[in-house]
Order: C-alpha cells, then structure tokens, then sequence
C-alpha cells in the first residue's frame, strides 16, 4: 500500500479511532449491512443502523458521523436519509454519501443529488461511474460496478468537489481523494476485492469513522481509504476466492486496528 | 456432481459467464442479499438489488435477467416486483421466480400466483414443498424449509411446467429441472447445504446469470444447479460446519468460474 | 464456560431442539438476519423471517416461537410486531424480545414499551444499558452498544421482571437470567464477541429456539446463553480476529448441536 498521507499520521488516525470509539450512524443498503457493521467494529468504532424518520433527530444527536449510503433505495428510506441528512448537517456532524448505482438508473442520480444539495455531505465516495454521473447525467454506468478506470473520473471529482463543497474519493486501482485543488492518493488493495459484494460500501463506511475523530477531510478520507487497501492486499495474500476474501479482510482491518 | 448436461455444456456456460458478465437484477430477501451477490460475483455475474417501483423500468431495461424472491415479502416489495416483472416480461429478459415458503401461508402462494400470472417467469426454483403448493393449494410448508422430497414433487412440477409454461427447478438430494416433457436431473452437493440459510436462494440467483447468457433454459437452470452442486460438495469436504460452510462455498464456486 | 443450571439439563435441551426442529420466527433486523438464520440452522432449529402484517397471523399459528428484534426499526415493522406478538400471545406461544438500542432514542425505548404492553413477551434479553434503558427512560445507552456493566443492571432486570413477568436476560461478561426472584448465571464466552455485529441478537434468537422445546423459561434462556458462551469460547481459541470469529462461532454451535 503506498498513499499520499505520511504513517505516522495514520497511525494516528488508527490510535484515534481506538480511543474515541465513535458511534457512526448508517443509513444504508441490506446488502451490505452485516459487513458495514463489522468492518466499523473491526476499526474500533461503534456502528448503528437506523433508518425510521421519526429517530432521525435523536439519533443525529449521538453520532459522531453519518453514512448516506443509496444502494437499496425507496421512497421511505430517502426520507429517512433527508432527515438525517439535514439534521447532521445543521449539527455540524460529519456527512459521507455513498452514491451506489448513480448513473444506474436517472432516479438514482436524481435522489443523489438531492441528497447533496439538501444536506451538503462532507464528503462523497464513489466508483468512476458514479462520480461520472453526478457530474454528467448522461454518463451511464452498469448497474453497481464502475465501467470506468478511476484516472477516467478524476476531472469530473475536481469539478464535483469545486461544485459541492465536498471532498470526493473515487475508488478504484489508484484510489483518488480531491478536494478540488489537492489531490491525495493510496495505491495498492488486490483486484479480487471487486469481487467481494459491498467492498465500496464498507470503504464508505470507515470514512464515515474517519471523519467522526479526524477534522481534516482529505486526511480522514485518505486514511480510510488506506486501512481499506492494507487490510484488502493482506487478506488477499491468503484467501481462495470471495469468500474467504470478504472475512479475511475484516480480520486483517480487526488485527490492523486493535494490535 | 452427476447431470444431465455434458460437462463441455457447461463449461461453455462458465466460459460466457465470464465473458459476458451478466448484470442480473434481484428483487431478493433480507436474508440472503449478501451472500446472492458474492454467489452471482462468484460465477463472474454483476450483482444489482433494487426493488424501488419508481426505478423499476430503467432497471430492467440494463439488466440481462430478473430474479424474483419473495423471501421477505410486504406490499411494498410485490410493487416493485410486479413493475419489474411486468417491465422485463415486455422486453423478453428471462425472470426466474422463487416462491420462498409458499405453502407456509396462503398469502404467500397467493402472492407467488399473482407473479407468475402477471409476469410470466420464465423458470421457477423451489424446494418440493413450494413447487407442490403452487399445484395445490392445500399442501402445507413448515416455514421455509421443505417438508417432502424433491422426487415427491416432480408430477407437480411437470404440470406446473405445463401450466405455466415455465421451466420448474426441484431442488432437494436430486434436483429435477423439467419443462413438463423433459426431466433433467443434477445429483451431487452435500447435506451440509440444507444447513446454510440461503442456499437455494443462491440457486435462484445463479439460475438467473445462467439464463442471462444461455438461450435453452432447460440447459440454463440444469447448469446452474450443476454449479452449485459441485461447489457444495467440493465445499463440503473442508468445511466444521454451516458457517465455514457458507464461505467455502463462495470460494468453490469463484474457483470454479475463474480457473 | 461455567453455570447455573446442571450440564445434563443443558444436554437435554439439545436433545430436544435437534429431534424438535422447531420453527421459529424471527422479526428481526436487517443487520443480522443471515447470522440469526444461520445460527438457528446450527443449533437444529427452523428459522422464518417474516414481517408481512398480512402474513402474521398465519405464520405465528406454525411457529414455535416468536421473535422480536427491534434493531431497524420503522412504522410499518411496528405494526408487523404488535400484530405476530397479538396473534402468539393468544395462542400460548413463546415470545422473546431484543429491545435493541432502547435508551438510545427515546422512540426505541418507547416501541420496545408499546410491545412490552401489547405483546406480553416471556423473555426479554438486552444489554446492561437497554435493560435499564427500560426501567428507567432517563438512562442513556450508546446507540446499540452498552455502556454499563451487566452487574449494574441486574436490580434493573429485577424489577422488570417483576413489573412484567417476562423473564429478564442481561447479556454481559457475565450473563444474568432472572424472573423477579431468582437468578442464574453464565460465564465464559470471549472479548471479541463484542466485535461481532449482532452476537447479542443472535443470543436472543437461540433464546427463542430454546424456548419452543423448554417450557421452563429460565431454564430455556439460560440454556441459549451458555450454547452462545461456549461456542464463543471455543471459536475465539483460533479467530484471528472478528471477520473468522462471526464465522468460527457458527461453526462450533454447530458442532455442539450436532455431534
């Protein structure tokens, strides 16, 4: 693994999330909500997942950070996600937006807009096609799986960045994390991660972890996106097929942040 | 793992499973979201779950096959899986259906009906409980689980076939694919696989990436369950118990379709 | 692993739940349905997940126990609860409740109250900070983690108990069963249960299975706590961290209800 951000200043991050624990509110798919899960405990911090309007407020309240994550959406759950969204961000609290599936259908594309232009995220983590598509509605990608390279999508993340506010992450062989003038890098991961269902959506996550103990964005982002490729190329190293690769990286994420 | 179909036919349904990757649509349950999508990732299909009515036709419109489960159904998930249906019928991609636990309440064969009257599937998977009560409405399930054999359900499954004009998938020790004339048989897998939630969810989600990429749907659901048959015994051979079970699996299953 | 009831008792309820098979009904969060679902696999049992307000009355009429989990909650699983709790506590059935995340928004702890009212469960197992989240609104837990001991709890588990009658389990580094007068302990399991995302609801399912085959409800609930403490002592022996534990435990419940 090789980043743009110094060890010791991951090592921090590590030793942050360690100390403060911090409770991440997720708002996301059923896909992948038993390994978001695991994967913030695996980092030392304190997952919820809860969706009801009516405890949006009250939950906002106790979390360090929220995670907007759109891979299994419907009407009811936008609302949830507006709810928080809004109330996150009047709070101050740390917003990440997953955008899975942007470019999929115009409908997803739609609700990730609205979703940034109602609760400005903090920062926004996507593959290529994703972050494409937020930025260029013609641009269509295949369902949840990018059909671009991240080099392809990095304009179009500058721009999303100088339009919203937001730091953006595009994942992909070379992970790219741009605040619209800066850009950060991590290399690294293994390829058999595009295999494991949800590999996306749990870098999202522990973004979301990230931001809760770390003020700067594009550190916290980067950090993240760091554990996520350390943990990825070492459990790769024993694993046999997804299966394996989607436990071994938990356990390695787990020994990385808890030795 | 014994079959029906030669083994260079389904070597060359894996070999277009790779190539044309197929982005497979699932309106699936809860329970076994994760692991449908590591299964169709697995085989070298493209995983989406989305059951959004509003996102329903663009959806289907990319989508190479539509799998419907209605494992964990409300009025909600029939909504989203009647547009989708109804949308994929019209376009001629191949629906597979899974009639989870019909015969455990009337309203879930009532439910399993209804799709099969407006969406015309195109292959239905179920244990033998499910199949005979889609015959006859009187026959009882214990819940999910089957309570007869598959060999017990084949005379129904053959005149579902003709009912419907569907290919019938029995899973079970034998698993029967019939299109009312023709039986095809799969022999093989291990106890064990009754023990892992799931499984033949997963069957229905690797039948809908077989039919994705193989016009004659007997030789799809024939391949697939062949698949998952050699996967499981494979699996079977290293496995403590039903949870390495469940991981073993995938790993059999990825090394199967990408070596 | 160590406790209070005699190990031929503990040994009889296994018995019972592999020639009982019971179907147990799970509604349950979506965080972990698949691990419930398994585990109930594991210790013999037949698990449904189902949430359908339609479909409740037939389920619970089959099933040998209920289960209610209130980890994700929103108004439309509310009224699936309150209608499966009605429906089984006019047929006798066993009815156990998580009260997941109860203290950590005032609406939680409110519908855990509402199905306290209208449901009468027989069990109720939680956390320290949830149990006492229930006697007294004015404690605070974070999100879905506890942030007391379990030792703290126990006069808490008391008087719910008493105001109740429900049975009151404290999961905690020692668990606590007690129904108002008496109480049974178990001791064991491992630290990294608590890294595992959903080990509690996962307890509070095997409670349920235990509880269709074991009329004493003490015994029942202390029976499921010490297959999850032993299994879990026994997986944590070669976890290498919480992705192989979530798994290895699995493996050793199944071993313990099989062998």
């Amino acid at each position: 693994m090789k980043t743009t951000i110094p060890s010791d200043v991951l090592s921090a991050v590590i030793t942050a999330l360690r100390t403060k624990s911090p409770l991440v509110h997720n708002i996301t798919n059923y896909v992948v909500m038993n390994n978001s899960a695991n994967a913030l405990l695996a980092v030392g911090a304190s997952p919820v997942m809860a969706h009801w309007v009516s405890e949006m407020e009250e939950m906002t309240a106790i979390a360090g950070a929220l995670v907007i994550n759109i891979g299994t959406l419907d009407d009811k759950w936008i609302e949830g996600m507006l709810a928080a969204g809004k109330a996150a961000h009047r709070r101050g609290t740390p917003i990440v937006l997953d955008p899975v599936g942007a470019g999929a259908t115009s409908q997803r594309t739609a609700a990730a807009m609205k979703i940034i232009e109602e609760c400005h995220p903090d920062i926004i983590r996507g593959n290529a096609s994703e972050i494409m598509a937020l930025v260029d509605a013609s641009v269509k990608s295949k369902g949840v799986d990018s059909s671009a390279s991240s080099d392809d999508a990095l304009e179009s993340a500058k721009r999303l960045a100088e339009d919203t506010g937001a730091v953006i992450v595009i994942s992909g062989e070379t992970d790219y994390i741009t605040n619209g003038s800066e850009v950060y890098t991590v290399e690294g991961g293994s390829p058999v991660m595009t295999s494991v269902t949800g590999m996306g959506c749990t870098a999202t996550a522990i973004v979301g972890a990230c931001a809760a103990v770390v003020a700067d964005r594009m550190v916290a982002a980067t950090a993240a996106m760091a554990l996520m490729s350390l943990a990825g190329e070492r459990a790769a190293a024993y694993s046999r097929g997804n299966g394996s690769m989607q436990i071994n990286f938990l356990d390695e994420l787990y020994k990385i942040c808890h030795e």
